[in-house]
């Protein structure tokens, strides 16, 4: 499940740019993967060690090292070092709970982004950080965890297919950040079938568990939002190109990406309008069935408490009548109270009470 | 029913601009229908293969090819190949879950927007996809399927009514343009009947019925606004007329477009207001009628549980006074109890409690 | 009653600037009075053919022509083609349903204003459009139905009262939008006056009916705003005086009129939420009903029910206990069974149960 | 109590400027009190006659004419035309339902605000219209009724206290403003305390009383906002300081004021947000209550009723079982029913129905 | 617990920058702690007297003069009479119920905000306010009461950890606001666990108590939300930098805090959103809740009441037909009852009533 606070390293009081190694992470295995290619040749390779990536900086071939897990402070402090990140942004880097933000520095560009999927596995949906450095020939992407949302990126690279291997580490970049956007939609995909579905029980057949339903689905909508709104800042600074990282041939690309993230905000908040109005039809549904509940009682009540008032009053009258025979006694008894109390029902639904 | 997510072909991954051939929509059949004018001459056909269009591209009267169908990759690949279409816009038409917008290229204008109308046979509202290339002298529309929206502007083309003979394919787009605006007012016309007999129907009988209409209602006005927010800029982009493919008399022809659209707007977002009205009324409704039922219940109640006990008290204590004659023993006890029922009743109702 | 939404006249598909003569009105006959008036002299007449009106456009004295009617083709025709009037804008003045909006030309503003006024007679809140043409040397004013409305500035022109002979057309249209922002102020008196009324009766007696008023205000003050708001922008758009239409001395009396549209938007905001918040008022007042309902009910059952049975019981165990004494017996059941109905009322008082 | 709404003098149609003697008004007497001062000198004075002041209109020493009452027409003419204030300013003046609003004229600034203060004796809220005539020399103020709002300016001056006797009129403009500005905070702060009364209340007891408190508040808040967000813009403009007359040194002042007035619009709306979620608590209060009723009914049924119609069957059926003894009967059917009816609500308190 | 608001010590109609005594905070003392250092030294004291620190005044090194308390208006007046502090701002200072805001004079900016932390001891939030004074050279810090909040920036000067002892006086500032922000982020983890855990409650077991919470978090995110909106706004301002008392070099940290504050705010508007979704929750629940009594209500209402009128008719009966023996009679009347109980509640519950 998404959950909309993280409880972050307590950091209160260092110095700014201090990396901080969470404890329980401290075991998580980092891998790094290393593909570096042009028009002409391509290589990939896993890299034990943060140093064998170290030579591809100063190749004038596109070079993209992917880092999932962030929690060890020296891998990232190295990186940090041979490619002249500034302290901040490694801790940005590491300290996963960072709002989606874009900052532009000298020669490089530093992108953080939440990556959001489905998990088919777990069915469920599943959240990280993405951050990205953006340089003049490299792409350093970081990721919480193993994952494999990008591997059609990879294997576009490995085929040769479209024109990533033409391009600029740019289009890489936005590459990412396209694919990012593209798993936004599935998971609205997803949501939006459950819409559908809860729609339907609505109508049919209200319970608590679809109150529930819905809490969980506005959660994952706060959730969503407050990723996609500032993405969606993120993406429109990054199709303004003003930094020269940002070649001008890949802005037409950008501009496609930020119109998908124009539309999965729309779809969020169309979501968000469906989901609160859901709410207002449960709670008329309960309203209404209450309202039956009530009337069946009324109407029980109506019928049944004068009738047994009645019947009250004729047993203790019985007896001084006894030559009345039981049997037609009987009959005429219930037949009047029986008209008593339909009159009754009839005139008080006729006032528009019942 | 308008539906107001759509599923998308599946496409994570794949480069931009690849066009996708959604495999059920491949029989579907394109109709092309292409027609030439210009002040002194008029040409209309039905073009078999998209290259009868091509020999139109170079000449100098106005050229509107109008694409019914947009599931053939194919043809649009030939069209975007021959009239220089860039691919991230070929893509956008055929993937038909765009968010209208306004993309201005040198050579030309292109234009998605949602076209929305009441379907007479099906008596529901439909909307489909339209995306128009507005180029130096020509003017190509992709509709999803077939339909007489455009029939009245084919006819004024073909009798000359007006002066869109006489005007450069700027004046046929913002013709087309004005066309689906009317539309959106036929549309909007039906909602405000339907929200006029609905208001009609909360107060005289509200149903659990009228809260599913309410809320029908509430999502098609949702997917109304997403449509025409943006259409409002789309046109405001046009109107502005920085481009050079729109000539500065046809300004004055978008602006009135433009005002039609904001009027659209108004109108949605006064129906939206009174839909939100509608369902406090619900509510308030409701609690009433509820309110209603409990004070009958209550009334019996007040007025027969005490009886019934009276009646228990009595038929107990009787056998005690056997020399009580029963006829005139069963008024007195009748009248005492009927007198204590109302002196509580019109108690309870003095105190304001019922 | 004001009407939400008025149906246009079908007109899609139809050239731009088509006038349409809408049948069930072609009927009604048009009324033409003019004034022609300067400093030194003042002449008034009722026109009986449009043409009459044509010798004043030269004229060097301020003309107004103000037309009641406004649905004959031919009329609106001879005008347009007379005065050099623009077919969109003479569309829109027989098109009654325009947002309110300004448009200026090289030659005159084009003002579209919703005219919203108390009528005495039928009680009730009135709308028309009011077209106004601001002319060089003359205004053209449009109503959709004959009425006295500008009575007092025609009486100030007669008189000579005030400033208005002394000026140009600007300020005779300054006048005109003058007195129909005033006219907003008595409709918005007497929706205050409701609401006060309302309030009063939401304290005392809430009933079904009032829910029906607060439905209703909400309408009313619905179409107040979507009126106001665009008006507020026209005069904002006349004030700023970019035209030389308008003369810089009546630039204080537009920010007069300006600063009266804003106080009327403010009052039409502060209604809005008043009447809101009467809405929320008026759900507690009926749950907090019921709960007195309910309370009486609950009290009821709770002494009584018991009572009943206990009353069973004794009925049953008497029988055993013959030589119990009647009347005494009596009164200790009734005692006891009296004692324990109220020590549990108390009881679940004390819980703040009841 | 505070008006939401002001009925204005009727005055549809006449010309702009026009002043209009409200006749109930009429009798009342207008007092002018002057203080005129610089560095060196003092002189405070009861003006009999509006004409006594006019003398220090040329003097180069501050003037204050303080003006309390503004029905008088010929008295507000008389100083309209001797210190050349435009007639529409006049009108403003005398037309004490303005929105607060400042206006800059060539020799004065005329600023209009709403004066709120808490009258200790009658323990309300009062609001009156105050407006400022800014000159080069001199400060007039208009008040609607005789009230000791600015005894401490007053003082301030006469004792030299402060800056103020060696600053211009401008100085003394802010210092009215100051002073008003102070009195929202204490209307402010009872309007705090009465919220934190009832926040009480509505945990510990809420009633009917507590619901209409809620909505008075709501009332007075919706008063406060109305007054307050463009006295805020007023304020502003002041500090901008584009005028002459207002000097530069001021400036700082101003802007203090103008936090001041920022943060009573925090206040405001923060105040807004709590009384919002009281209803709400309130709301819910009121259901959790009659859940609590109902469950006491249900339990109450729940038991009861059963073991009447249990007493009933037994009544019945002891008749036929005579050798039963009477006392050890009575107590295994008490015994029985009483185990049958709490083993019913301990089923549905654990079926978490009740 | 938060209080929304606080009193002010009246000083209606006094000279603006007058310092007022609070009577009741006289005796407390004033806590005067000062550290100065460079790259090279370091110094740190605890100041009997306020003139021992006047001497730092024209020292190069950085002074950072923090006091505890700000009640002592002759130790106020000192400070500002000698660091050349304007009236208004010392009034500001031991005002404390500023809002949060930024002043930028000549020598030096001043800055309010507000301190809001976790209290361990007391377990609860704290807030207080902060005034810093950057100088040239100096910082002062204003805090009501002494407290630890700073004492890591202390640890980090004394033991020349990161760069603070390289660094101008702005970047103690931003070390200061930095901290600030970083007690925000604990006080929001502390919101963020409360929520969690309601979430919980309101699924399993709501109660009144659940009400009363959300209630108090809704105004305590109230609360931090009118603190942390202008704080953003602070910071916004130092961080453009138009200043020459903050360094260029400080730029990247300011943003940096920036950063955090956004995420903050974000942060308190998702939970203002949950807040209000748990209370939709919440009412859904009691709703529900109060379906379920209703509907046991009935079902024994259904079953017993016709039962007992039933047993009333048969126990009437009985005596007349004597022959039937009680045993057989008995159960075959039980049955039969049951039966006729048991088809009414089916017959309700399918038609969806119950």
């Amino acid at each position: 499940m998404l959950r909309l606070f993280r409880k972050t390293a307590r950091k209160v009081g260092l110095p700014p740019g201090t990396l901080v190694q969470v404890e329980e992470k401290k075991a998580e295995k980092v891998k790094i993967s290393l593909i570096d290619y042009d028009e002409a040749q391509f290589q990939e390779k896993e890299a034990e060690t943060v140093e064998e990536c170290f030579p591809f900086r100063d190749k004038p071939s596109v070079t993209w090292i992917n880092i999932d897990g962030v929690y060890q402070v020296e891998v990232i402090e190295k990186i940090g070092a041979h490619f002249g990140i500034h302290p901040l942004v490694l801790e940005d880097i590491m300290h996963t709970v960072q709002r989606p933000k874009i900052e532009e520095f000298e020669d490089y560009i530093f992108v953080v982004v939440k990556m959001i999927y489905f998990d088919d596995k777990k069915n469920d949906i599943e959240a990280e950080q993405l951050s990205i450095i953006l340089g003049p020939n490299f792409v350093i992407s970081f990721q919480e965890k193993e994952g494999g949302v990008f591997d059609h990126v990879r294997e576009r690279i490995r085929r040769n297919k479209g024109r990533i291997r033409k391009m600029k580490p740019d289009y890489l970049a936005y590459a990412l950040l396209d694919t990012i956007v593209d798993h936004y939609f599935i998971v609205l995909e997803k949501l939006g079938e459950k819409i559908e579905g809860m729609e339907e029980e609505l109508v049919t057949e209200p319970t608590p568990e679809t109150l529930q339903s819905i809490h969980i689905l506005k959660r994952e909508l706060i959730f969503l939002r407050k990723s996609i709104w500032p993405l969606r800042e993120v993406v429109n600074v990054l199709e303004r190109g003003e930094s020269s990282l940002i070649d001008e041939s890949t802005g037409i690309y950008l501009r496609d990406v930020y119109d998908h993230t124009i539309q999965v905000v729309d779809t969020v908040e169309t979501f968000r309008d469906m989901v609160s109005g859901m709410l207002d039809i449960y709670l008329s549904s309960i309203s209404n069935k209450m309202n039956e509940v009530m009337k069946v009682l009324t109407i029980i009540a109506t019928i049944f408490i004068p009738l047994t008032f009645v019947a009250g009053l004729y047993g203790m009258n019985f007896k001084y009548i006894p030559e009345l025979e039981w049997h037609w006694g009987y009959f005429a008894v219930l037949f009047v109270m029986v008209i008593i109390g339909f009159v009754m029902v009839l005139y008080f639904r006729n006032k528009k009470w019942l």
